[in-house]
């Protein structure tokens, strides 16, 4: 390892979010990071970085000395095998979200972390938002109670058909492994789990290119139940402007709403209703409330905030906000819900892995869809979505 | 028929909405009404309205030619039976939500109206509210396109155990037939099919006795879906405060956002978000909108509004606000999702009403459950429900 005062970073994968990083990198945002390699097929999206030593391989990069840590921003599949080369040659890593298409290959990846001294993370950028921060120190706290519901809509996604039609990999079963579940969603999918914990089943209900012509999915409606009898509902689409992003979590104790992610709304019950519930004398009753408006405190860093944490963990020691491990959870969501819409069944979790990267294998090997696209000349300016 | 100015009305049923009913006609609060008879196999109930003739017996009051119209607040069950009885007698019926307990004692009921001279309500009293017609008559008008999506968080129907112990035949399936989807539900059940028509299908989650003491259903989350791939979410409990009551309804031209019901949130698109997905050459981007406010105007006269227009329809032949005819489509919405939850199935509709009867009766027949009930002296003061 580099006993410089920077981590040395290679990007592999300069598309969209791989030219968004690398400039907050160059431009000093990110932290105690050096951009020191580049890596794409398509020579042409490297010109920009040229203090940068630019490959074609990611292979090559691994071996090349040049790099302490890789930053993965490809396509999802090769997420697994580049993710595991540079493991095995002792880098730290840093993987966009999904960390893999399916549960099996997060498996195969979490695997290959055998060394706990490689910092291994994931990009799961809003666990820097204020809003979810606080939601969750709130849970943790207590403030809610015994948690009964919790609802997501989260429809603010939309994508045009330029969009789909922008690359030949994106929303096919091959080249994206899913639709919205596996590109949009796994940040909320993440941020389910990471403030619930994981349901005991799913059911759920994926439209295939009901907006759009793909053959994946863009409309989902998801039921999770936790073993508790807690009941959740998950609801996203590409397909919906202005769209929603909703989350309203009720415990015992009251009922949190975001609405957005600017502000939290807090319905508090003066007592747990399920104490009122078993003592009242009447039977309209509800307890007293307070209505609470929770101020929203500090900045929203996302992407540059877990380049930064990466670095620091890496140079200091930092705690990771979010390690790649946790990645798994929110595959195995998506896939489940997938999994449930294509056997019309409410799937038990632990997910079966291998059964599901079966099903997924038989997509990709009888998938005959033929996908429109355009020539897109530019790169596409990520800077503005999450 | 008799020829006096006002509607001489039997109300068979004095707990607590009978009563409700009974002293706002004596108020003169509900239009061109008299209170000419009262039932109830517990005579003390009667003695308030000594004005009225009491019967122990609805054949009685039915025969007794001092009526010429009925309102119905027995347990549902006997909706049916004393709903047709009446109708055969030539009278008038106001009958109180539900119907019917199940589709095929619905059709049985509805059957009973042959002649339609007889006028046949339904105690939706939630119709009147101004901001569910200014919804109806917003998306009539076409205003949000084509229906994508909709979301109603329906779980401010908080009922305690004393509720539960208050009536030997609450929340057990003999004498209610079902629980939040039976007794509370029904008004929003059938403001669904009022705004957006009837799905063609219907998966449901419903938890019995999650939060009480109960035989059937307190916490249901379903899933609805239309012909034409529109979406559905209706969610309710009785165990949940201080709960909300939130309706979202996506078109193709924006969103529509009822939080309780005094107001209407329009998330206007410019332009359709369809032909906005088909047309844009970028990938990111949304259409324009406008937010919305709607103002609420008018009264809501509630059941109030509902006896003063079934006394206009006889009187002088007005529209009916809530034909009873209507009334099977919130049975069969509720005894789908039991149906649905019984059989782990995702059913199909129209339902097979002797199906679900025969299930029903079934869940009736093998019941063990013992209620705990608790002796209520005075009738429950149901002024402030709904």
């Amino acid at each position: 390892m580099s006993k410089s005062s920077k981590v040395r970073l290679g990007i592999v994968g300069m598309g969209g979010m791989g030219t968004a990083h690398a400039k907050s990198i160059i431009a000093g945002e990110a932290g105690r990071i050096e951009l020191t390699a580049v890596c794409d097929r398509k020579i042409e999206l490297m010109k920009p970085f040229e203090d940068a030593k630019h490959f074609d391989d990611s292979d090559a990069m691994i071996a090349s000395g040049e790099i302490d840590a890789i930053l993965i921003c490809t396509p999802h599949y090769s997420h697994t095998t580049i993710g595991i080369a540079a493991l095995e040659a002792g880098l730290h890593v840093l993987v966009e979200k999904p960390i893999s298409v399916h549960k099996a290959d997060c498996e195969r990846l979490i695997a290959a972390h055998t060394n706990k001294k490689q910092i291994f993370a994931a990009m799961f950028n809003q666990r820097t938002t204020p809003a979810y921060i606080k939601l969750r120190e709130l849970i943790k706290n207590g403030e809610l109670g015994k948690i009964q519901r919790i609802n997501w809509i989260i429809t603010d996604w939309f994508r045009t058909d330029y969009y789909y039609a922008s690359g030949d990999w994106r929303a096919t079963w091959g080249g994206e492994g899913g639709g919205v579940l596996l590109n949009q969603c796994p940040h909320q999918l993440d941020l389910w789990q990471w403030l619930f914990g994981m349901p005991s089943k799913v059911k759920a209900f994926c439209q295939i290119g009901r907006f759009h012509d793909i053959e994946v999915e863009d409309d989902v409606t998801a039921y999770l139940e936790y073993e508790n009898g807690a009941t959740g509902v998950f609801i996203t689409t590409t397909g919906e402007a202005p769209g929603t992003n909703r989350l309203e979590v009720v415990g015992e104790n009251g009922k949190m709403v975001l609405d957005g992610r600017d502000s939290i709304t807090f319905t508090r019950n003066e007592v747990s209703c399920r104490e009122f519930c078993a003592t009242a004398d009447t039977g309209f009753d509800t307890p007293d409330v307070w209505n609470v408006e929770i101020p929203i405190k500090g900045e929203n860093p996302q992407h540059k905030g877990i380049l930064k944490n990466f670095a620091e963990a890496i140079l200091e020691g930092a705690e990771l906000l979010a390690p790649a491990e946790e990645g798994i959870h929110s595959v195995e969501l998506a896939n489940s819900m997938l999994y449930s819409t294509f056997t019309d069944s409410t799937v038990e979790l632990p997910l079966d892995g291998a059964a599901y990267e079966a099903v997924l294998k038989k997509k990709i090997e009888t998938s005959t869809f033929v996908k429109k696209t355009v020539e897109v000349t530019e790169v596409a300016d990520l800077s503005g979505t999450y």
